[in-house]
């Protein structure tokens, strides 16, 4: 099945035709604005704390500030700065009492994820969080497919160091419908991705009480 | 009672004599290292990662870059940038399970801590993560008697909106004393402060046992 969007891009069908189908028609209305995953986030963060679901913010983009001009009548400039390396992942918060972290990634490929998309702090950062009990995960767009995927960060480990060992460079998209949780892009919110999170939240509740 | 600091500085008092003497022997050892605050916390919190204690870190400084250049063979510069207002607190993490915010600050007043160290966008956040179950307080430091206190955000919020008020524009050293948990500058790590959330969740919990 082969279909168009209004502005003539091939969509590629994933062969869940009733899940496709339920997507062209949302995008017909409000997907495919050409926004960057980083920006439909901010956009859902936003929604998200206007009505009180949840306080997750982006962070800043870390620099070294080195010079600084404070001309008069007018505000401080900065004049030399750098990049410095992140620590953490780009996204953290507060969901229904728990730590919410995550990292999102966006590729243009259709077959695959680019396991190279992640950087090891990343990882190292998501796995202390679990460690301390947070909801990790990863949000990942195939713009080109303009599909997406909330996945439990404990998969990307898996993958993240079979990578280390056997060389595998990335996770097919077959596997990323089988491992992760669809989400679809809306209006209000752009990317409503908590409810993927009350999954992974009653996942993680379901453990601990096999604990007991 | 008036004890001198190794560098001449004087030290007053608060009347508590046996915190006194404990804390003036340990800064002996350790402390009045001119540190700021964020410096104590940023220690300590590497500390805290490096146990697996507690994932906390400080956010970057948000600034909005206006123009970049690329030089040959050498890192990106930041020719043009300026400092963007914050719209969350400084720090934020995650402890035992639980979403942790705070803002930490300082004062070299020695009588009172002027409520003016507070913004409301600062506020406002604390506000919104207590309502989604986070553990969020302030730490102060009053830099001239080198005490430090950790507040419960809600007794902040008291004193903010009852300043909105009567006016009133600060809180008094002898007001703090008893509502602030103190906190005792060491070595490693440098300012011990979780053991202080430990009383705050410990309270949470009780809150919580109530309402069943």
């Amino acid at each position: 099945m082969t279909l168009n969007y209004p502005d003539g891009r091939s969509f590629s069908s994933n062969g869940n035709t009733s899940n496709t189908q339920k997507r062209t028609k949302k995008e017909v209305r409000f997907g495919d604005r050409g926004m960057h995953l980083e920006e439909e986030i901010n956009e859902t963060n936003i929604f998200y704390r206007e009505h009180d679901q949840a306080v997750i913010y982006k962070k800043p983009i870390p620099v070294q500030i080195v010079k600084v001009d404070y001309p008069k009548r007018s505000k401080a400039v900065i004049k030399e700065a750098y990049f410095k390396q992140a620590s953490t992942t780009d996204y953290n918060g507060i969901y229904r009492g728990y730590y919410v972290d995550f990292e999102a990634k966006e590729t243009t490929l259709k077959q695959s994820f680019p396991l190279k998309n992640f950087h090891q702090h990343q990882i190292d950062h998501l796995k202390a969080c679990k460690k301390q009990g947070g909801i990790c995960f990863v949000i990942m767009k195939y713009v080109t497919l303009n599909r997406y995927f909330l996945v439990d960060a404990d998969i990307i480990f898996d993958y993240w160091d079979k990578k280390n060992i056997d060389g595998s460079k990335s996770i097919k998209v077959d596997q990323i419908e089988k491992i992760g949780i669809e989400l679809k892009s809306g209006y209000r919110p752009t990317l409503d991705y908590l409810p993927a999170v009350d999954k992974l939240i009653a996942a993680k509740q379901g453990e601990l009480n096999e604990d007991y």
